[in-house]
């Protein structure tokens, strides 16, 4: 199977990368071990069974930055890991963020993934179950091959958290009465969590003290929560051809976002019944979608998500003050950029 | 929350305990342990988002026959284990087997399950989706706790190849090339290698030789091959009441089984254009089920399928041979007869 992951490609050709974003510089410092990362969730993801590397590939394949991977990466080097268990781990992560995705589609009845046709829209909700269940059962696998027992705590455990998040968010949408600290725990847990995980065992792998490894986490945590306010905010901003989405997605999913959640909270009487029609009741007519973003923009909800994420974007930067500083330290903390002043 | 697990409250109870089948004698036999795990189940699958325990509870106090927990109870016991991680691994294993019945509840798109209306029908296809998700995750964090890198390779292993097995179902479906070797591959995975792997962490808990954990392997892998084949087989038997399913689910949802498979290999051109027409083009009508029932009748293939489903009964009870000889190498021997005996 050829590896036709354009930016693997891009790392591995020296005179083509620019270093125009903080991705790609993660990339570069970072380009030997995730082009083996790269190879083995190649060799992981095939089977007997043709129909689980035509799906997984295809999501696998699509364009996604290798985020969490690469933070697996690079918290492992920082600490001045030396061994090659990190290139599992990172797969590992790659793997059980992939499993997600695809049952997340399932259940957004999403019809597209970063811009393309989603993995159930082509295979079907059937395959998309099952061939997430696979790469989470992989991922298990690759994890167990490394065979340390408290990375196995940390990534188990991650997991349940995951599936616990998602399910909050299931039974929290299209409910008006979800509140600021239910949104934040929904973020922390389905986002965030597979994030401190990525980043904390690169410091269990290289037997660092619990003060790095905690830094680590607290870093990985942060930034995923970062990540994710932006990601809500972006689903509203307009910016939305570079983000392959359809625009409004959450709105018409009725997914209660925190931009949601703060124009409700200061709403009148009036823009709460307004909220309720269009989010519980699942009444959206053509101007419902321009109505609450000029609610949004009355109480500056985008702005305030956005300031949001710049005060978690600050932690992760205080958590990394605690980790040696070297090269790859300086791209973890790009990365704190990156994710909050992308527009995609 | 109530343990309304009614066969647990049976087995609780000593005097009202009948031991009418084998697995009831199995409960009876393993009933300390088993109360242990049904306390367990209840407390993994508890969680602060009320909607995990709801589903969960649903389908794992629906009256299942905990078959595959007690397997591994027994074979530990058997193999004169005398801690208590038994307990948790009979608890990973009925979690991993809860997700895959959730999982496959959306994948069938299921009404019913056991008799009652299915998770799905209820709760949604994607509370189906995310709970399975959650449990699939806890079973990994019970086997991490018992701390077995052994075991953690044999369960994430079979994890995988019930995955596996479980997308080759899914691409066979519908298509009447299918041969037996593929529908025994696909019962070997989806079905047999969970059997497998709980009776075999039973004799690696207890650090048997290679000997006896590879007997308690094939016992359970003959033992889960011969509880599917008779599975498909009911399926078209006409004793369905019993067994809480819709009258020929199988046909209807398109799925080749060995009877089918069997009837379209001897088939005449006519029965091979039927089987194509009503198996691929999704066209059945009102008489095509009678239709089907006779063709396999002219064949006996439900017959052919109980013939070889005695012969992996054998297989299994062979297997037990090289086993010490006690209460509970006789229950699992009893064991056999029951899947194979049963009419529900």
């Amino acid at each position: 199977m050829a590896v036709d992951y354009v930016l693997a490609e891009k790392a591995n050709d020296n005179t083509e990368v620019s270093e125009t974003n903080a991705v790609d510089a993660l990339m570069v410092l970072c380009r030997n071990d995730l082009n083996l990362v790269n190879a083995l969730i190649i060799d992981r993801m095939d089977s007997a069974v043709p129909m689980i590397p035509q799906v997984a590939s295809y999501l696998i394949n699509a364009g996604g930055k290798r985020l969490r991977p690469l933070i697996t990466l690079a918290a492992a080097s920082l600490c001045g890991y030396q061994g090659d268990d990190h290139i599992k781990l990172a797969a590992t992560v790659e793997f059980i963020h992939t499993a997600t995705l695809l049952h997340d589609d399932v259940v957004d009845e999403s019809e597209l993934r970063r811009g393309r046709a989603s993995a159930n829209t082509l295979w079907g909700n059937q395959a998309s179950v099952l061939v997430g269940d696979f790469l989470f059962s992989r991922s298990f696998n690759l994890m167990v091959e490394v065979g340390d027992l408290k990375i196995l705590d940390i990534l188990s455990t991650a997991s349940s958290i995951i599936a616990e998040g998602e399910v909050l968010q299931l039974a929290s949408s299209a409910d008006m009465s979800t509140t600021r600290e239910t949104y934040l725990q929904i973020v922390a847990s389905k986002t965030a969590a597979l994030f401190a995980a990525a980043s904390r065992v690169g410091a269990v792998i290289a037997h660092q003290p619990d003060r790095q490894e905690m830094a680590l986490k607290d870093y990985g945590e942060y930034l995923g929560i970062a990540f994710q306010l932006i990601d809500d905010a972006l689903d509203y901003s307009g910016k939305q051809a570079a983000l392959g989405k359809t625009v409004g997605d959450d709105f018409r999913e009725a997914k209660i976002t925190l931009p949601v959640v703060l124009a409700y909270e200061q709403g009148t009487p009036e823009e709460k019944a307004f909220w309720k029609r269009v989010m519980e009741d699942d009444q959206q007519n053509d101007v419902d979608f321009d109505q609450a973003m000029s609610l949004m923009e009355k109480y500056h909800t985008l702005d305030a998500t956005f300031d949001l994420a710049r005060e978690y974007g600050d932690k992760a930067r205080k958590a990394l003050i605690h980790l040696p500083s070297n090269d790859y330290r300086d791209a973890l903390d790009g990365l704190i950029d990156f994710c909050i002043e992308r527009d995609y």
